[in-house]
Protein backbone atom coordinates (compact mmCIF):
# COMPACT_ATOMS: atom_id res chain seq x y z
CA UNK A 1 0.00 0.00 0.00
CA UNK A 2 1.05 3.46 -0.94
CA UNK A 3 2.07 5.75 1.90
CA UNK A 4 -1.03 8.42 1.15
CA UNK A 5 -3.07 5.29 0.89
CA UNK A 6 -1.76 4.56 4.69
CA UNK A 7 -2.32 7.85 5.83
CA UNK A 8 -6.07 7.42 4.82
CA UNK A 9 -6.56 4.13 6.70
CA UNK A 10 -5.04 5.90 9.68
CA UNK A 11 -7.37 8.50 9.86
CA UNK A 12 -9.91 5.76 9.76
CA UNK A 13 -11.07 6.40 6.39
CA UNK A 14 -11.82 4.24 3.52
CA UNK A 15 -11.75 5.50 -0.44
CA UNK A 16 -15.27 5.33 -1.42
CA UNK A 17 -16.47 3.79 -5.33
CA UNK A 18 -16.07 6.47 -8.14
CA UNK A 19 -18.67 8.01 -9.11
CA UNK A 20 -20.53 6.30 -12.60
CA UNK A 21 -21.45 8.77 -14.95
CA UNK A 22 -24.56 8.40 -16.67
CA UNK A 23 -23.13 9.29 -20.39
CA UNK A 24 -20.29 7.98 -21.72
CA UNK A 25 -18.80 11.71 -22.97
CA UNK A 26 -17.36 12.67 -19.71
CA UNK A 27 -14.85 10.87 -16.95
CA UNK A 28 -13.62 12.12 -13.06
CA UNK A 29 -10.21 13.24 -14.01
CA UNK A 30 -7.66 14.22 -16.53
CA UNK A 31 -4.26 14.21 -16.88
CA UNK A 32 -2.58 16.39 -18.96
CA UNK A 33 1.23 18.18 -19.01
CA UNK A 34 1.67 16.72 -15.25
CA UNK A 35 -1.10 18.28 -13.76
CA UNK A 36 -4.58 16.28 -13.40
CA UNK A 37 -7.94 18.25 -13.42
CA UNK A 38 -10.40 17.15 -11.51
CA UNK A 39 -14.40 17.23 -12.55
CA UNK A 40 -16.59 18.62 -9.77
CA UNK A 41 -17.29 16.47 -7.47
CA UNK A 42 -20.90 17.16 -5.73
CA UNK A 43 -22.63 16.06 -2.73
CA UNK A 44 -25.59 14.98 -4.76
CA UNK A 45 -23.71 11.19 -5.84
CA UNK A 46 -24.42 8.27 -4.39
CA UNK A 47 -22.17 6.77 -1.58
CA UNK A 48 -21.92 9.05 0.74
CA UNK A 49 -21.92 8.08 3.98
CA UNK A 50 -25.39 8.22 5.74
CA UNK A 51 -24.45 10.59 8.44
CA UNK A 52 -23.99 12.91 5.68
CA UNK A 53 -26.06 15.87 3.95
CA UNK A 54 -26.25 15.78 0.83
CA UNK A 55 -28.77 18.17 -0.45
CA UNK A 56 -30.57 21.43 0.17
CA UNK A 57 -28.53 25.04 1.08
CA UNK A 58 -26.20 26.15 3.76
CA UNK A 59 -28.18 28.02 6.28
CA UNK A 60 -31.35 26.55 5.80
CA UNK A 61 -30.91 23.07 5.67
CA UNK A 62 -27.82 22.20 6.64
CA UNK A 63 -25.43 24.01 9.32
CA UNK A 64 -21.65 25.33 9.16
CA UNK A 65 -20.44 22.19 10.83
CA UNK A 66 -22.94 19.50 8.90
CA UNK A 67 -21.54 20.82 5.57
CA UNK A 68 -18.00 21.01 6.92
CA UNK A 69 -18.31 17.20 7.13
CA UNK A 70 -19.88 17.40 4.04
CA UNK A 71 -16.75 18.71 2.13
CA UNK A 72 -14.64 16.45 4.26
CA UNK A 73 -16.67 13.64 2.28
CA UNK A 74 -16.75 14.67 -1.07
CA UNK A 75 -13.14 15.34 -0.92
CA UNK A 76 -12.78 11.72 0.14
CA UNK A 77 -14.52 11.02 -3.02
CA UNK A 78 -12.11 13.11 -4.86
CA UNK A 79 -8.86 11.23 -3.13
CA UNK A 80 -10.85 7.93 -4.59
CA UNK A 81 -10.99 9.45 -8.20
CA UNK A 82 -7.05 11.00 -8.23
CA UNK A 83 -6.47 7.04 -7.30
CA UNK A 84 -8.47 5.52 -10.19
CA UNK A 85 -6.98 8.27 -12.62
CA UNK A 86 -3.15 7.55 -11.40
CA UNK A 87 -3.21 4.23 -9.61
CA UNK A 88 -0.73 5.90 -6.52
CA UNK A 89 -1.77 8.34 -4.50
CA UNK A 90 1.91 8.58 -4.28
CA UNK A 91 2.48 10.53 -7.45
CA UNK A 92 0.55 13.73 -6.21
CA UNK A 93 3.49 16.51 -5.77
CA UNK A 94 0.91 19.04 -4.84
CA UNK A 95 -2.36 19.53 -4.28
CA UNK A 96 -2.70 23.03 -6.31
CA UNK A 97 -5.82 24.41 -6.12
CA UNK A 98 -9.37 23.81 -5.08
CA UNK A 99 -12.58 25.19 -6.43
CA UNK A 100 -15.70 24.95 -4.04
CA UNK A 101 -18.67 26.17 -4.33
CA UNK A 102 -21.50 25.79 -1.90
CA UNK A 103 -25.30 25.79 -2.36
CA UNK A 104 -25.90 28.95 -0.17
CA UNK A 105 -29.17 30.10 1.48
CA UNK A 106 -29.26 33.98 1.03
CA UNK A 107 -27.06 35.91 3.17
CA UNK A 108 -24.79 32.91 4.22
CA UNK A 109 -21.34 33.91 3.69
CA UNK A 110 -18.76 31.45 5.21
CA UNK A 111 -18.40 29.95 2.77
CA UNK A 112 -14.74 29.27 3.51
CA UNK A 113 -15.52 27.11 7.19
CA UNK A 114 -17.34 24.89 4.89
CA UNK A 115 -14.88 23.95 2.23
CA UNK A 116 -12.49 24.10 4.85
CA UNK A 117 -13.62 20.38 5.25
CA UNK A 118 -11.86 19.35 2.13
CA UNK A 119 -9.11 21.85 2.15
CA UNK A 120 -8.24 20.34 6.35
CA UNK A 121 -8.52 16.69 5.15
CA UNK A 122 -5.99 17.32 1.77
CA UNK A 123 -3.47 19.23 4.24
CA UNK A 124 -4.22 16.08 6.84
CA UNK A 125 -3.15 13.75 4.05
CA UNK A 126 -0.42 15.02 1.81
CA UNK A 127 0.99 16.86 4.31
CA UNK A 128 2.78 20.42 4.73
CA UNK A 129 4.00 21.16 1.62
CA UNK A 130 2.53 18.99 -0.49
CA UNK A 131 -0.83 20.03 1.08
CA UNK A 132 -1.00 23.57 0.75
CA UNK A 133 -2.67 24.66 -1.88
CA UNK A 134 -4.41 27.60 -3.26
CA UNK A 135 -8.25 27.81 -3.48
CA UNK A 136 -11.45 29.98 -3.84
CA UNK A 137 -14.69 29.04 -1.77
CA UNK A 138 -18.15 30.95 -3.21
CA UNK A 139 -21.57 30.50 -3.03
CA UNK A 140 -23.68 29.06 -5.98
CA UNK A 141 -26.84 29.78 -6.80
CA UNK A 142 -27.82 25.87 -7.71
CA UNK A 143 -26.30 23.27 -7.75
CA UNK A 144 -27.01 19.37 -9.74
CA UNK A 145 -29.42 17.40 -7.84
CA UNK A 146 -29.87 19.84 -4.49
CA UNK A 147 -26.41 19.11 -3.75
CA UNK A 148 -25.07 21.00 -0.46
CA UNK A 149 -21.69 21.42 -2.43
CA UNK A 150 -19.45 21.22 -5.06
CA UNK A 151 -15.73 21.03 -5.67
CA UNK A 152 -13.36 20.72 -8.46
CA UNK A 153 -9.15 21.25 -8.51
CA UNK A 154 -6.00 20.54 -10.14
CA UNK A 155 -3.60 18.51 -8.26
CA UNK A 156 0.08 18.08 -9.56
CA UNK A 157 1.33 14.19 -10.62
CA UNK A 158 4.75 13.31 -11.40
CA UNK A 159 5.13 10.46 -13.66
CA UNK B 1 -9.02 20.32 -44.82
CA UNK B 2 -8.38 19.01 -41.12
CA UNK B 3 -9.61 15.95 -40.06
CA UNK B 4 -11.54 17.27 -37.39
CA UNK B 5 -13.04 20.21 -39.59
CA UNK B 6 -14.11 17.40 -41.62
CA UNK B 7 -16.02 15.91 -38.73
CA UNK B 8 -17.53 19.10 -38.01
CA UNK B 9 -19.18 19.37 -42.13
CA UNK B 10 -20.01 15.62 -41.57
CA UNK B 11 -22.22 16.76 -38.83
CA UNK B 12 -23.70 19.38 -41.04
CA UNK B 13 -22.33 21.75 -38.72
CA UNK B 14 -20.15 25.02 -40.17
CA UNK B 15 -18.02 27.39 -37.81
CA UNK B 16 -18.81 30.70 -36.73
CA UNK B 17 -17.08 34.05 -36.36
CA UNK B 18 -15.42 34.71 -33.83
CA UNK B 19 -16.06 37.18 -30.89
CA UNK B 20 -15.04 40.55 -31.38
CA UNK B 21 -14.39 41.57 -27.46
CA UNK B 22 -15.52 45.52 -27.27
CA UNK B 23 -12.11 46.13 -24.72
CA UNK B 24 -7.97 45.03 -26.56
CA UNK B 25 -7.24 43.53 -23.04
CA UNK B 26 -9.07 40.07 -23.90
CA UNK B 27 -8.77 37.17 -26.22
CA UNK B 28 -10.82 33.85 -26.71
CA UNK B 29 -7.99 31.73 -25.93
CA UNK B 30 -4.23 31.91 -24.71
CA UNK B 31 -2.02 28.78 -24.64
CA UNK B 32 0.27 28.53 -22.24
CA UNK B 33 2.78 25.37 -21.60
CA UNK B 34 0.47 22.86 -23.77
CA UNK B 35 -2.77 24.17 -22.69
CA UNK B 36 -5.09 26.34 -23.98
CA UNK B 37 -7.07 28.27 -22.24
CA UNK B 38 -10.53 29.56 -23.30
CA UNK B 39 -12.46 32.57 -22.17
CA UNK B 40 -15.85 31.85 -20.90
CA UNK B 41 -18.23 31.80 -24.26
CA UNK B 42 -21.74 32.54 -23.75
CA UNK B 43 -24.70 32.91 -25.25
CA UNK B 44 -25.76 35.89 -25.16
CA UNK B 45 -23.44 37.15 -28.29
CA UNK B 46 -23.71 38.03 -31.73
CA UNK B 47 -23.88 35.19 -34.47
CA UNK B 48 -25.88 32.37 -32.99
CA UNK B 49 -28.57 30.53 -35.01
CA UNK B 50 -31.48 32.36 -35.27
CA UNK B 51 -33.77 29.29 -33.30
CA UNK B 52 -31.66 29.01 -30.38
CA UNK B 53 -32.69 30.42 -27.23
CA UNK B 54 -29.75 32.64 -26.01
CA UNK B 55 -31.20 34.80 -22.82
CA UNK B 56 -32.93 34.29 -19.34
CA UNK B 57 -33.06 31.08 -16.93
CA UNK B 58 -33.51 27.36 -17.82
CA UNK B 59 -36.87 26.51 -15.91
CA UNK B 60 -38.42 29.76 -16.79
CA UNK B 61 -37.77 31.03 -19.81
CA UNK B 62 -36.11 28.26 -21.99
CA UNK B 63 -36.98 24.84 -21.42
CA UNK B 64 -34.00 21.78 -20.50
CA UNK B 65 -34.05 20.74 -23.87
CA UNK B 66 -33.93 24.14 -25.44
CA UNK B 67 -31.21 24.70 -23.27
CA UNK B 68 -29.13 22.01 -24.88
CA UNK B 69 -29.25 23.10 -27.85
CA UNK B 70 -28.01 26.41 -26.82
CA UNK B 71 -24.73 24.16 -24.76
CA UNK B 72 -24.02 22.72 -28.48
CA UNK B 73 -24.28 26.46 -30.08
CA UNK B 74 -21.81 27.51 -27.71
CA UNK B 75 -19.63 24.39 -28.12
CA UNK B 76 -19.42 25.17 -32.06
CA UNK B 77 -18.03 29.03 -31.17
CA UNK B 78 -15.48 27.35 -28.84
CA UNK B 79 -14.23 25.29 -31.64
CA UNK B 80 -14.08 28.16 -33.83
CA UNK B 81 -11.88 30.15 -31.40
CA UNK B 82 -9.83 26.87 -30.29
CA UNK B 83 -9.28 26.88 -34.49
CA UNK B 84 -8.55 30.91 -34.42
CA UNK B 85 -5.86 30.55 -31.48
CA UNK B 86 -4.25 27.34 -32.68
CA UNK B 87 -4.76 27.37 -36.49
CA UNK B 88 -5.64 23.93 -36.95
CA UNK B 89 -8.34 21.44 -34.82
CA UNK B 90 -5.82 18.48 -35.32
CA UNK B 91 -3.81 20.16 -32.59
CA UNK B 92 -6.16 19.28 -29.89
CA UNK B 93 -5.19 15.69 -28.57
CA UNK B 94 -7.30 16.14 -25.63
CA UNK B 95 -10.69 17.76 -24.62
CA UNK B 96 -8.93 18.67 -20.99
CA UNK B 97 -12.15 19.74 -18.29
CA UNK B 98 -15.11 22.13 -19.45
CA UNK B 99 -17.02 24.57 -17.02
CA UNK B 100 -20.66 24.81 -17.57
CA UNK B 101 -22.41 28.03 -16.01
CA UNK B 102 -26.17 27.55 -16.64
CA UNK B 103 -28.52 30.88 -15.80
CA UNK B 104 -30.81 28.52 -13.66
CA UNK B 105 -34.44 29.29 -12.42
CA UNK B 106 -34.90 29.17 -8.60
CA UNK B 107 -34.81 24.83 -7.85
CA UNK B 108 -33.75 24.01 -11.27
CA UNK B 109 -31.47 21.33 -10.86
CA UNK B 110 -30.67 19.53 -13.80
CA UNK B 111 -27.47 21.79 -15.33
CA UNK B 112 -25.54 18.12 -16.40
CA UNK B 113 -28.44 17.42 -18.42
CA UNK B 114 -28.08 21.54 -20.08
CA UNK B 115 -24.21 20.98 -20.65
CA UNK B 116 -24.74 17.58 -22.47
CA UNK B 117 -25.46 19.91 -24.92
CA UNK B 118 -20.92 21.19 -25.55
CA UNK B 119 -20.23 17.70 -23.79
CA UNK B 120 -21.75 15.81 -26.46
CA UNK B 121 -20.68 17.81 -29.47
CA UNK B 122 -16.92 17.77 -28.34
CA UNK B 123 -17.44 13.87 -27.72
CA UNK B 124 -18.83 13.33 -31.38
CA UNK B 125 -16.32 15.39 -32.67
CA UNK B 126 -12.93 14.38 -31.15
CA UNK B 127 -14.01 10.90 -30.11
CA UNK B 128 -14.00 8.08 -27.51
CA UNK B 129 -10.43 8.85 -26.61
CA UNK B 130 -9.55 12.74 -27.20
CA UNK B 131 -13.10 13.97 -26.59
CA UNK B 132 -13.53 11.83 -23.19
CA UNK B 133 -13.52 15.06 -20.71
CA UNK B 134 -13.75 16.22 -17.23
CA UNK B 135 -16.47 18.73 -16.81
CA UNK B 136 -18.45 20.68 -13.51
CA UNK B 137 -22.01 21.94 -14.26
CA UNK B 138 -23.47 24.26 -12.35
CA UNK B 139 -26.05 27.13 -11.68
CA UNK B 140 -25.07 30.04 -11.37
CA UNK B 141 -26.76 33.48 -10.20
CA UNK B 142 -26.74 36.01 -13.51
CA UNK B 143 -24.62 36.03 -16.59
CA UNK B 144 -23.77 38.84 -18.96
CA UNK B 145 -26.49 39.99 -21.06
CA UNK B 146 -28.81 37.61 -19.47
CA UNK B 147 -26.89 34.63 -21.52
CA UNK B 148 -28.75 31.33 -20.92
CA UNK B 149 -25.46 30.05 -20.25
CA UNK B 150 -21.36 30.53 -20.18
CA UNK B 151 -18.95 27.54 -20.90
CA UNK B 152 -15.35 28.09 -20.42
CA UNK B 153 -12.91 25.31 -20.59
CA UNK B 154 -8.96 23.83 -21.00
CA UNK B 155 -7.91 22.10 -24.02
CA UNK B 156 -4.60 20.04 -24.69
CA UNK B 157 -2.79 21.27 -27.81
CA UNK B 158 0.62 19.37 -29.45
CA UNK B 159 2.83 21.67 -31.17
CA UNK C 1 13.38 47.33 -8.72
CA UNK C 2 12.12 44.90 -11.28
CA UNK C 3 11.12 46.82 -14.87
CA UNK C 4 7.15 45.57 -13.61
CA UNK C 5 7.28 46.99 -10.53
CA UNK C 6 8.67 50.27 -12.16
CA UNK C 7 5.13 50.04 -14.21
CA UNK C 8 3.16 49.23 -10.72
CA UNK C 9 4.81 52.82 -9.34
CA UNK C 10 4.35 54.54 -12.50
CA UNK C 11 0.61 54.77 -12.56
CA UNK C 12 0.88 55.73 -8.57
CA UNK C 13 -0.15 52.35 -7.06
CA UNK C 14 1.92 50.68 -4.32
CA UNK C 15 1.67 46.66 -3.46
CA UNK C 16 -0.61 45.74 -0.37
CA UNK C 17 0.47 43.53 1.84
CA UNK C 18 -0.78 39.90 1.05
CA UNK C 19 -3.67 38.26 2.90
CA UNK C 20 -2.49 36.27 6.24
CA UNK C 21 -5.14 33.25 5.50
CA UNK C 22 -6.58 31.67 9.29
CA UNK C 23 -5.69 28.68 8.27
CA UNK C 24 -2.38 26.65 7.43
CA UNK C 25 -4.20 24.71 4.81
CA UNK C 26 -4.18 27.10 2.03
CA UNK C 27 -2.13 29.99 0.44
CA UNK C 28 -2.78 33.02 -1.66
CA UNK C 29 -0.88 31.09 -5.54
CA UNK C 30 0.86 28.00 -6.02
CA UNK C 31 3.09 27.42 -8.70
CA UNK C 32 3.17 23.69 -10.92
CA UNK C 33 4.48 22.85 -14.14
CA UNK C 34 5.38 26.70 -15.22
CA UNK C 35 1.72 27.92 -14.17
CA UNK C 36 1.11 29.83 -11.61
CA UNK C 37 -2.46 29.26 -9.59
CA UNK C 38 -4.41 32.03 -8.17
CA UNK C 39 -6.37 31.61 -4.80
CA UNK C 40 -9.76 33.50 -5.02
CA UNK C 41 -9.01 37.05 -3.90
CA UNK C 42 -12.07 38.59 -2.45
CA UNK C 43 -12.69 42.05 -1.92
CA UNK C 44 -13.84 41.82 1.49
CA UNK C 45 -10.74 41.27 3.37
CA UNK C 46 -7.95 44.01 5.32
CA UNK C 47 -5.84 46.14 3.40
CA UNK C 48 -8.34 47.68 1.11
CA UNK C 49 -8.14 51.47 0.06
CA UNK C 50 -10.18 53.36 2.41
CA UNK C 51 -12.54 54.73 -0.17
CA UNK C 52 -13.42 51.42 -1.88
CA UNK C 53 -16.41 49.68 -1.86
CA UNK C 54 -15.80 46.11 -0.40
CA UNK C 55 -19.18 44.70 0.89
CA UNK C 56 -22.60 43.86 -1.25
CA UNK C 57 -24.06 43.24 -4.31
CA UNK C 58 -23.02 45.47 -7.37
CA UNK C 59 -26.34 47.10 -8.92
CA UNK C 60 -27.95 47.55 -5.68
CA UNK C 61 -25.14 48.09 -2.59
CA UNK C 62 -22.82 49.93 -5.37
CA UNK C 63 -22.83 51.08 -8.47
CA UNK C 64 -20.74 49.72 -11.59
CA UNK C 65 -18.07 52.37 -11.78
CA UNK C 66 -17.78 51.82 -7.85
CA UNK C 67 -16.91 47.89 -8.55
CA UNK C 68 -14.69 48.55 -11.58
CA UNK C 69 -12.40 50.28 -9.24
CA UNK C 70 -12.85 47.53 -6.49
CA UNK C 71 -12.01 44.97 -9.41
CA UNK C 72 -8.73 47.26 -9.81
CA UNK C 73 -7.79 47.24 -6.37
CA UNK C 74 -8.36 43.60 -5.85
CA UNK C 75 -6.30 43.05 -9.37
CA UNK C 76 -3.25 44.89 -7.39
CA UNK C 77 -3.60 42.94 -4.23
CA UNK C 78 -3.42 39.42 -7.11
CA UNK C 79 -0.18 41.21 -7.89
CA UNK C 80 1.24 41.65 -4.68
CA UNK C 81 0.38 37.99 -4.23
CA UNK C 82 1.95 36.68 -7.41
CA UNK C 83 5.39 38.99 -6.37
CA UNK C 84 5.56 36.97 -3.06
CA UNK C 85 5.02 33.52 -4.94
CA UNK C 86 7.17 33.82 -7.65
CA UNK C 87 10.08 36.62 -6.05
CA UNK C 88 10.26 39.38 -9.13
CA UNK C 89 6.83 40.31 -11.27
CA UNK C 90 9.46 40.31 -14.31
CA UNK C 91 9.20 36.55 -14.05
CA UNK C 92 5.44 36.67 -15.42
CA UNK C 93 5.32 35.88 -19.31
CA UNK C 94 1.49 35.84 -19.54
CA UNK C 95 -1.77 36.66 -17.87
CA UNK C 96 -3.28 33.25 -19.23
CA UNK C 97 -6.61 33.75 -17.49
CA UNK C 98 -9.25 35.46 -15.09
CA UNK C 99 -12.55 34.28 -13.73
CA UNK C 100 -14.22 37.10 -11.72
CA UNK C 101 -17.36 36.56 -9.95
CA UNK C 102 -19.18 39.60 -8.86
CA UNK C 103 -21.87 39.26 -5.92
CA UNK C 104 -24.64 40.93 -8.50
CA UNK C 105 -28.18 41.99 -7.29
CA UNK C 106 -30.72 40.18 -9.63
CA UNK C 107 -31.06 41.42 -12.72
CA UNK C 108 -27.05 42.48 -13.04
CA UNK C 109 -25.88 41.74 -16.12
CA UNK C 110 -22.89 43.91 -16.91
CA UNK C 111 -20.34 41.55 -14.95
CA UNK C 112 -17.72 42.32 -18.03
CA UNK C 113 -18.03 46.19 -17.18
CA UNK C 114 -17.04 45.86 -13.22
CA UNK C 115 -14.18 43.01 -14.23
CA UNK C 116 -12.77 45.04 -16.24
CA UNK C 117 -11.29 46.74 -13.70
CA UNK C 118 -9.02 44.01 -13.02
CA UNK C 119 -8.26 43.11 -16.91
CA UNK C 120 -7.48 46.74 -17.57
CA UNK C 121 -4.54 46.92 -14.83
CA UNK C 122 -3.15 43.62 -16.11
CA UNK C 123 -3.01 44.83 -19.59
CA UNK C 124 -1.58 48.77 -18.61
CA UNK C 125 1.16 46.70 -16.42
CA UNK C 126 1.98 43.71 -18.52
CA UNK C 127 1.75 45.34 -22.10
CA UNK C 128 -0.33 44.47 -24.62
CA UNK C 129 1.08 40.98 -25.46
CA UNK C 130 2.15 39.82 -21.95
CA UNK C 131 -1.19 41.24 -20.56
CA UNK C 132 -3.93 40.23 -23.53
CA UNK C 133 -5.77 37.77 -21.18
CA UNK C 134 -8.76 34.72 -21.67
CA UNK C 135 -11.30 35.83 -19.29
CA UNK C 136 -14.97 34.50 -17.87
CA UNK C 137 -16.84 37.51 -15.89
CA UNK C 138 -19.94 36.06 -14.13
CA UNK C 139 -22.53 36.81 -11.32
CA UNK C 140 -22.59 34.63 -8.32
CA UNK C 141 -24.48 34.52 -5.83
CA UNK C 142 -23.11 34.83 -2.15
CA UNK C 143 -19.74 35.58 -1.74
CA UNK C 144 -17.80 34.88 1.58
CA UNK C 145 -17.47 37.65 4.40
CA UNK C 146 -20.03 39.47 1.59
CA UNK C 147 -17.69 40.59 -0.43
CA UNK C 148 -18.42 42.95 -3.71
CA UNK C 149 -16.29 40.25 -5.86
CA UNK C 150 -13.71 37.77 -6.06
CA UNK C 151 -11.14 36.88 -9.29
CA UNK C 152 -8.67 34.26 -9.35
CA UNK C 153 -7.20 33.40 -12.10
CA UNK C 154 -3.32 31.63 -13.90
CA UNK C 155 -0.39 33.16 -15.04
CA UNK C 156 2.35 32.04 -17.20
CA UNK C 157 5.77 32.19 -15.30
CA UNK C 158 9.59 31.62 -16.53
CA UNK C 159 12.12 29.94 -14.57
Amino acid sequence: MSRIEEKVAALGLTLPPTHAYPSPNRTPAVLSNGILFLSGHGSGRHAMPENVKQHGKVGADATEDEAYQTARAVALQMIASIKQAVGDLDRVTRVIRLYGMVNSAPGFDRQFAVIDGASDLFYEVWGPERGLHARAAVGIAELPRRALLEIMGEFEIRD
